[in-house]
């Protein structure tokens, strides 16, 4: 078993970096605050006895060897930038987690026969420079190196410049670093398993999401001198669109999700007929198929809007992940582990995109759940519980054993 | 009959102070360039020999004499100041057509029994200080003088000091100043003039008008990981008030109007569900009894709103101006010097607010509107036809002359 309270201080350490007063983190990718937060876990990750490898996205891993060097090392890992009004447990319980495995491993002196692995990977978040899960989806191939190097931050500040300047950009070329299967421990970020009063979420799968962006363009007025029945009033037909978001999700539960989280309207005046309205569409599925059923009826409701309103309606898909199963072997190893150790649990399909999706596509992967407070995330007021955190901790462990092999 | 090419050649040369590259005007109140545009107007007035009168909110009243100094002034005007993205004819019209209108009495040497005067007012349009019609609000009495100097811009400067600086502190106590009659030729900023193809809107009333800040307070969470039944979408409780905000006004025709204008999502990110949406509702119409059934079925639906979602719901009124019935002499004149001069019109009740409704509780007041293109203004592309405004003005010529007696 793991030592909670330790994982805890570290938590609590590592969340000083970038605290803010209501609580939570604010750590952006390649900040010096990110600096700070990396020197201190690779410091951690050294007292501990691991080797560093920096790859050349400053992806971080720290190895612990194994009797057979040889072998591709059992690995976990998350990230620890956060989002701009983050919390303490995002991404960082993952890399902390990994860490706390380790420590037990030493205090117990067990030895694996595969090397164990804790990784971070660069710019989970996506807050600072787009796109989102840049480390892994880079180390993957998802992206090419020059893409993401390439994303500036809105002060023009360039990914390639700012790991320079941290002195996070390695030598190792992204993606040749071999992995033998990958575990990513993570709070739930969704109310699931609060809701049902379980400790452990086995994830078998992570959710297929498509973001787009819509742009309906009508004519902008003075509220008082035009009459209704003249109006190209741009907002009136976007709440139809909106509504019709949320139906086409409710038509596919139970993993049917549509949100408009972003809104922008010109000229945005009180007493002006907005002209154009632009908001975003996020629509997910853990099914491929239902996702796609989902993209064409939205797709056939903005025609029909189009066509009923005689208003321009633009619709453009600006992400698209597939749904992401993950392998029976990790999944399996999960939960013996879970019930070995007797947590209450249930199967979670997450529906929020991790960097496990990216390393699914080059070794059998998996992820642990454990339960956050109302199931709040990104957001100052994250919080979890620490017997969640040891529980999920301790489950890590076990199955890293199982692949890792004593 | 007035001067046609003077009248567009003084709106055009107006219009060169704060002309924006896209051909509109940004002159906002109190600025420099509000004061460069007020010197070149009173320069205009003198040399048209009119006695100049500054009152202490910065109203200029520019002063024919009549033959009986005794008289109430027959009084025209209305603005000068612009919005940011604002056009050459909005305010500046009215006030420059009152200036055709004198150049034109003196060309002919016409003599007139009452005074004629010319008046525009400080900050009409409310765009770099509230409330909007400032200078005739203070005028009639509507909120005090104190109210509007401590009115300050974005950057903290305030009327007073801004009065100041640009010279336009007079000495008379505003209201200190009689009128025998008030009218004000605008562009009408709608486009129901230019869709029945009329050159002159008789404007017998202003419509009332009640604007509310609307709140609804969800919960902001992940639009990934959190089920369509465990939400609280504070945007698609939102859409169904916006909808309905359109719906009661379409209630309560023709004079019904209904408008959300400003929307505010927070936090405002394309992944999460918005935990909370502030925006704005403008309802009109020009019939008192018939705005007020507007605002309690507004209320009773947000009430309804608000027990069906469960979610919290605050409605605040900001503003509220009661309709504006023109005074029938005013009206009259207006309707008899257009069927003389033979130009087609109709009634067309005024949707915005203008200095007229504030001069209309000191004096018998009426307007007179000319079409603009494609109704469009508050924006760089308003535009008129100089024949429109030609008539305009000739329409305000004979009605002022009606009111004040050769
Ligand atoms: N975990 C997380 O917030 N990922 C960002 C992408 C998403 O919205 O799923
Ligand atoms: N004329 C004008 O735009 N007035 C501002 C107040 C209103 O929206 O009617």
């Amino acid at each position: 078993r793991i030592n909670g309270e330790r994982l805890w201080a570290s938590l609590m350490e590592l969340a000083k970096i970038g605290a803010t007063p209501k609580g939570g983190v604010k750590r952006l990718a390649l900040t010096d605050l990110d600096k700070q937060g990396r020197d201190l876990v690779v410091g951690w990750g050294k007292e501990a006895g691991m080797s560093i490898t920096v790859d050349q996205i400053g992806n971080v891993f720290m190895r612990r060897e194994g009797r057979n060097p040889a072998l591709p090392p059992i690995m976990t890992g998350s990230h620890i930038d956060t989002q701009p009004t983050g919390g303490k447990f995002d991404g960082n319980y993952g890399v902390l987690a990994g860490l706390e495995v380790v420590r037990t491993l030493n205090d117990r002196g067990i030895e694996t026969e595969a090397p164990v692995e804790v990784a971070f990977w660069t710019n989970e978040e996506g807050s600072r420079f787009v796109p989102v899960m840049m480390g892994s989806g880079v180390f993957c191939g998802a992206f090419s190196l020059e893409t993401a190097y390439a994303a500036k931050d809105t002060e023009g500040k360039s990914v390639r410049d700012e790991l320079a300047r941290i002195g996070y950009m390695g030598e190792q070329v992204p993606g040749q670093h071999p992995i033998g299967a990958y575990f990513e421990t993570h709070i739930e970020q969704g109310p699931v398993l609060e809701d049902a009063d379980k400790v452990i979420g086995v994830v078998p799968a992570v959710m297929g999401l498509s973001w787009y962006d819509c742009v309906v363009t009508g004519m902008e007025a003075h509220a008082g001198p035009t009459p209704m029945g003249l109006r190209k009033d741009a907002l009136q037909v976007s709440t139809h669109i909106m509504q019709e978001v949320v139906k086409i999700a409710n038509r596919y539960p139970p993993y049917g999700r549509g949100t408009v989280g972003m809104v922008q309207l010109f000229p945005n005046s009180r007493n002006v007929i907005p002209g154009e309205v632009k908001f975003s569409i996020d629509l997910r599925n853990v099914n491929d198929e239902l996702l796609n059923t989902m993209h064409e009826e939205m797709l056939a409701f903005i025609d029909k809007t189009r066509s009923d309103s005689g208003l321009a309606i633009s619709i453009e898909r600006v992400s698209y992940y597939p749904p992401c199963p993950f392998h029976p072997d990790c999944v399996g190893a999960v939960r013996e582990a879970t019930a070995k150790l007797g947590y209450s649990t249930m199967d979670v399909v997450s529906g929020a995109g991790h960097d496990a999706i990216y390393a699914a596509r080059l070794a059998p992967a998996g992820m642990i759940f454990v339960p956050c407070k109302d199931g709040i995330s990104h957001n100052e007021i994250e919080d979890a519980k620490s017997e969640h955190l040891e529980a999920g901790c301790n489950v890590l462990l076990h199955a890293m054993l199982e692949r890792a092999k004593i």
